[in-house]
């Protein structure tokens, strides 16, 4: 494994156990056997780990997902497909997601940025295939900027309730958000 | 206005301007031309003020529109006016139920299950109402546990990208949500 994929594993799962904040860099040179100035050597700084780690779980869990999602021809399938593939691979296995968006706030401005432009991808790829079916009159006619965020809200509150010892219970999860907003939105 | 009251709405006010952590009690006291010790006469800590601050906004917007859509003897009305008025009165006027909600982490154990009991009365409202549509055979046979968090995250979620400048959205977005979610579950 590469060092900087291997340095961004443990820095997140002790972010994930300690908090973002309460973790010094110190404490990730440590559990990873290097000095503070060997971890310098890969990352300028806590915030540049903090973006590579959000960047990187983005081209991991989220771009794939969003490439498939895209070669779905129908509309309706493209967002079961994404929503599904996004509460299964994004939202259920681990809190991740949750500390991502919390320490959002945290990173530069021009790293936030790029951060919501690749999110941004995810909005669009569900509003235009709702305005396509909208223009079919396969879905109704509603506002699709705030029946996008309802569909992406549905599905990214879970990291406030899902209890992730009961990874059974994800695609009976998965299956009942598809159905309540695709039949919500359907003529 | 009681003095209490007074506190609790100019904390709140710069707690959402400059953040619950940056700032110190001092300021809040500054603000009120209070003295630090004139402040902690009536909160012992910058915790038990938060904790004071977010039960009373439960007790002034949550409360109140709980108690209302109880009085609807049809289920999918009581669930129609409680997310309807959750948007309305809770969501769109400004910022204050993020802030409440991120900053639950600060509040000591006994206070954080103070708080969720309160919320869990939203929580048990949509539940009970939809099972009693299931049961009346007007709702499909899905987890009504999933599908009361996917009312509760599309009308929460929307703390994280509405424009608080644009209030004369909030009716069209309540209406879609209810629209989206009820006709998604019922037969």
């Amino acid at each position: 494994m590469d060092k900087r994929d291997e340095i961004c594993d443990k820095a997140l799962e002790l972010f994930l156990t300690d908090g973002y904040e309460q973790t010094p860099l110190s404490r990730v040179a440590k559990a990873l056997g290097l000095s503070k100035a060997g971890l310098y050597h890969y990352f300028s700084s806590k915030e540049e780990l903090l973006f590579q780690i959000h960047e990187r779980q983005m081209e991991r869990m989220f771009i794939p997902l969003l490439e498939e999602a895209e070669k779905f021809p129908d509309p309706a399938e493209r967002v079961a497909f994404f929503m599904r593939q996004y509460i299964l691979h994004a939202m259920t296995p681990d809190p991740s997601v949750r500390l991502l968006v919390h320490e959002t706030q945290n990173l530069a401005k021009t790293h936030r940025a790029r951060i919501n432009r690749i999110w941004r991808r995810g909005f669009d790829l569900i509003r235009n295939a709702l305005l396509e079916m909208k223009a079919a009159g396969k879905a109704k006619d509603l506002n699709m900027t705030f029946a996008t965020f309802g569909a992406l809200g549905m599905c990214s509150w879970i990291f406030y309730w899902f209890d992730y010892s009961r990874q059974e219970a994800a695609p009976e999860l998965a299956d009942t958000y598809v159905e309540i907003f695709l039949r919500g939105l359907t003529t």
